[in-house]
């Protein structure tokens, strides 16, 4: 009896095999057929599910923010505060594969400045984490902002987390901070939000 | 008469060069033949000057740390605060040269998680800047942190506002921040610190 072909799965294998690539060699160096040698698949495959290797690059990109929000949504029963420190701590890499995760995504940064298609999906990304973090926070019945800044509090306070977050998160990944550290800090800020 | 040769000139041309390549390619892009293409010289000029293509790709990265050292020396003469505000904020992208230098340090953010020369270029150089900036912390007489937070107070602000200043970079990068608005939250925190 034939196996039934599980779309999503092999999607998704080939996506892993594409950070791998990414991860090992950054974006200039991903070919099809490399990616295809790291999924233990043809070509053809990949060229069936993704088309080019430009929109495999791109499909990418789109699967990393989805596997962020995809670990946010698991946090939906948690109170919000819980929930905003979720989403400032959990890029911050913890092992081996979260700072290869990590390296990806910068990778995909560095990629942005000569790539527009990237550039739009991690824009509207953190675009959508800020407010997402800013709903939080007012569910939280919190939103402090410095004295003298303008604009929405809890807006502004969701920038800034995720600022931070993104910033320490860079401090983890090249090693001069310790990953407790820089979730303590956060944790730190989440608290006092 | 020959020329008299400007070792430090030519140095610097060849290092534009790698730049110009890297926020074109990428670092997996980067070949003696590319940068020597894109600087108007030799392939033995560089092999010359920086050895390996290694060794170049590693000089860029401590050049890109000793170019922003060299700008802030400039702020010598200002008063701590204005210094503070200077470290945190020069990085920020103005235009599409700013652009293009943030997503060669990002090139060599990425390329960390395999480089360990390179890691260590950068870990340094982010704790140098936090070391500096805890310093004009405390000659500005300030150092607040949230309340509960551990540590050093004026060292704990300094990675705050680094962290926070390397998010919002990221965020003006992708194109979803506007270089004002981030400089401006910034200059909020530098004074509220």
């Amino acid at each position: 009896m034939p196996r039934i072909v599980d779309h999503a799965e092999r999607r998704t294998q080939i996506v892993h095999a594409l950070w791998l690539v990414i991860a090992q060699q950054g974006i200039e160096g991903v070919s099809l057929r490399h990616v295809a040698a790291a999924a233990g698949v043809s070509t053809g495959r990949i060229q069936h599910y993704f088309g080019t290797k430009e929109a495999l690059v791109l499909a990418g990109c789109t699967a990393l923010v989805d596997s962020a929000y995809g670990g946010y949504l698991e946090t939906e029963q948690a109170p919000p505060r819980e929930r905003l420190l979720h989403v400032v701590s959990q890029q911050i890499p913890r092992d081996d594969a979260g700072r290869a995760g990590v390296s990806v995504w910068y990778a995909y940064v560095a990629r942005s400045i000569n790539d527009d298609a990237v550039r739009q999906v991690l824009a509207e990304a953190r675009r959508g984490a800020e407010d997402e973090c800013a709903r939080l926070i007012r569910a939280a019945g919190a939103g402090s902002a410095p004295p003298g800044t303008a604009g929405d509090p809890a807006l502004v306070q969701a920038r800034r987390l995720l600022a931070l977050a993104d910033g320490l998160t860079l401090r983890v990944l090249v090693g001069d901070l310790d990953p407790a550290e820089a979730t303590a800090m956060l944790a730190d800020e989440v608290r006092a939000s």
